[in-house]
């Protein structure tokens, strides 16, 4: 047996265990975690720093070598920042916990129950999947964060972060462990997995049977691969080109609003707007408003030839650019003729995470309610807020964006599935 | 295009006008559906002739040639009941569409609402998936049900039925597409593969972004092959390794009547028991009852060396007799010393459909309840009762053995996803 599936293995056995736990054994376990990663805020930032090293090692070379260089000195400073953790982000990554421990435990709800005709007692109650898989990239932060929700909701993590935050979330993970058997649970409810190798992945991507669920967060291209190879069943997450429609009938001032704040509120989140659609009767009062207001917030507007004749400051948009998740100041605009060309656009490049509408008519909203096909329709609202937390659901671990088991921002209750409990006294067919 | 990703192709634009039908609208595609069926029958039966002719050209070598060709002849027997239609017959399949009329829509439903702090309204409603694809075998009357279903909830079905009943189908599904053509519904919403060739399966499971959830209903190796090879998501459906727990604390008779009829009131179904597990403090006074009336109703019962201390009827239990779906007559039957070595033997044999405990005990069924891993637990029931029907559901379109998205008995509701409908007055974050 390799390490992966050793590892699986023995998450499975830690989630018998873990299913049967109560909700003050679980509580009390997250909160010895938030108080145990205070405590060992030094440590933790020591392991840190060998990963932010290294990062400054690889960045290194290109360092120098002109406006391109530049540029992505730039990034890779926005990734070690990312990357980078301090007391005080440890301090978040606890007050994440403890909010957690705060939030009622979905295992146990009472979905449906009935007594049947013949007098046997049916419940259908939410129980824990049993071990979740979570692959992601970036933010040691995250660590926590997913241990916190799987064990919350009674569930074993086999977690595979990234190879650049591996040192720091070995320390994470190291704490954790030890907080959760010290509360009395089973330390291997909490799994690393190596992030040195591409080969867990591959191998926690066919654990079935080991592993009930896998969560990518990532990128599209992590995605894409986990969804085609994985035989665990897979949750998609957080792709989104969002669009926004404005309507023939919606309020100028509104649609600006909405349209600057799902564009610019924040750039590379999978609910920022990627591109704007405006119905032709209302291209003349709108779109020299709203190009004018894009760009002077530093957004370049990619706008097809009608768009483009009303500001010299639009950028002819090819086709890539209405399939494009640009996550950065840019948008895709174009002029539809009506709302059924622009669901049909929706329809070709969306990514089913949210649409939003701009209209004061009860007949268009309805009818785009109705027929978008995604995880979130904003009406009159900004894409921004399809997010757990915006939605009052206290955690998220991604937003879902598929239509089999969860769509759309998923809290605890997502992270569950469900038995009958059937009760009867002696009762046959 | 292949046929087949265009016919899917054809179901997504049919699924767009398909959401947005009302209840109102699908019923009175039903019932036409139903009256059409029952008007057209002639024809049906006549289709169906040509697929019972051929099933006995395909037997006919094998008769005559021994005991062997007795027994397949015999369950070729039982396999051209399966597939022959008679008026009676199709009266029953016009009478299922009318009960589904009578069911009422999942769609719509709001599962979840509020308005939140910042006075966004925030609905989660249930929306159809889209596209249904379900991939089964045998009887054509499946066709029938399984069209009904989705179209109750709302989904364009694509159904790839098996070769042996292809002519059958073709006439349902031609009568099924004009009925809801005539009752003003798209009859792109039912579209049947070509099932002469493998091909149709294979690009069925690679029709991703076409599909939204495809639903293998057959044998454990179309299920595997089909969990294996699709990238469009899956629910495993059927497979069952049904077990019967007598717990020491059982009370006697109960515990007859629940193994006799877990095993014996259907023999081929997936929620009928294959394995009875015995505690060692209750067997002497249990097991000799227990064989003795199993061996009675015809059933081989496959024991371990402390049970076949019991009887000389018992026939010594080779290891892969554990974890062996039979569905025919025969039972594996094991002495545990413990309800956790009962626990232990359902983990790693069973299939995670049903599990039953017979036992007075409060403490031993809920410590059953909690810690069995499986879609359905029955305390002090036989495992015949998980199932769409007796749960009260009217109409099912399999029992999932997964943990994703369904668990046990699948109705209207199960063939649903969800969409957050969010409305604000210009509201940005």
């Amino acid at each position: 047996m390799t390490t992966v599936l050793q590892q699986a293995a023995d998450a499975r056995g830690a989630a018998i265990d873990l299913a049967a736990a109560t909700r003050a054994e679980k509580d009390r376990a997250l909160l010895l975690m938030a108080e145990r990663l205070v405590e060992r805020a030094e440590d933790i930032v020591a392991a840190n720093a060998v990963d932010v090293n290294n990062a400054r090692d690889i960045r290194q070379p290109s360092v120098g070598s002109g406006v391109a260089a530049g540029r992505s000195d730039g990034q890779s400073e926005a990734m070690i920042d990312r990357l980078t953790l301090t007391p005080s982000r440890i301090e978040g990554m606890a007050d994440g916990l403890r909010q957690l421990a705060a939030l009622p435990d979905p295992v146990g709800d009472v979905v449906r129950g009935s007594t049947l005709a013949n007098g046997l007692e049916l419940r259908q109650v939410r129980v824990p999947f049993g071990v979740v898989g979570i692959i992601y990239e970036g933010r040691p932060n995250v660590t926590a964060d997913a241990a916190g929700i799987c064990l919350k909701s009674g569930n074993a993590a086999v977690l595979r972060g990234s190879g650049s935050a591996f040192s720091s979330n070995a320390a994470i993970v190291s704490v954790l462990r030890k907080a959760i058997a010290d509360a009395g649970l089973p330390a291997d409810a909490i799994q690393l997995l190596d992030a040195t190798t591409r080969d867990s992945v591959k191998e926690l991507m066919r654990a079935r049977g080991l592993v009930d669920v896998l969560i990518p967060r990532g990128g599209a291209s992590l995605i894409k691969t986990v969804v085609e190879e994985s035989t665990v069943p897979v949750i998609e997450t957080g792709v989104g080109n969002c669009h926004v429609y404005v309507d023939q009938a919606a309020d100028l001032e509104k649609a600006l609003a909405v349209t600057i704040n799902s564009k610019t509120q924040r750039l590379s989140t999978c609910n920022t707007a990627e591109s704007l659609l405006v119905h032709i009767d209302i291209a003349d009062s709108f779109l020299p408003l709203a190009i004018e207001e894009l760009v002077s917030a530093g957004v370049t507007v990619h706008g097809d030839p009608r768009v483009a004749r009303y500001s010299d400051d639009v950028v002819p948009a090819v086709h890539e650019d209405w399939g494009k998740e640009y996550l950065s100041a840019d948008i895709a605009v174009a002029i539809v003729d009506s709302m059924d060309d622009a669901l049909d656009h929706i329809r070709r490049y969306g990514t089913g995470h949210t649409e939003a509408i701009v209209s004061e008519s009860v007949t268009a909203t309805r009818r785009f309610a109705a027929r978008v096909d995604a995880a979130a329709v904003m009406i009159n609202a900004s894409t921004r807020f399809t997010d757990g937390g915006e939605f009052g659901f206290g955690a998220e671990i991604g937003i879902s964006t598929q239509k089999l088991h969860a769509r759309g921002p998923m809290g605890l209750p997502e992270l569950t599935s469900t038995k009958y409990i059937v009760s009867g006294n002696g009762h046959t067919r």
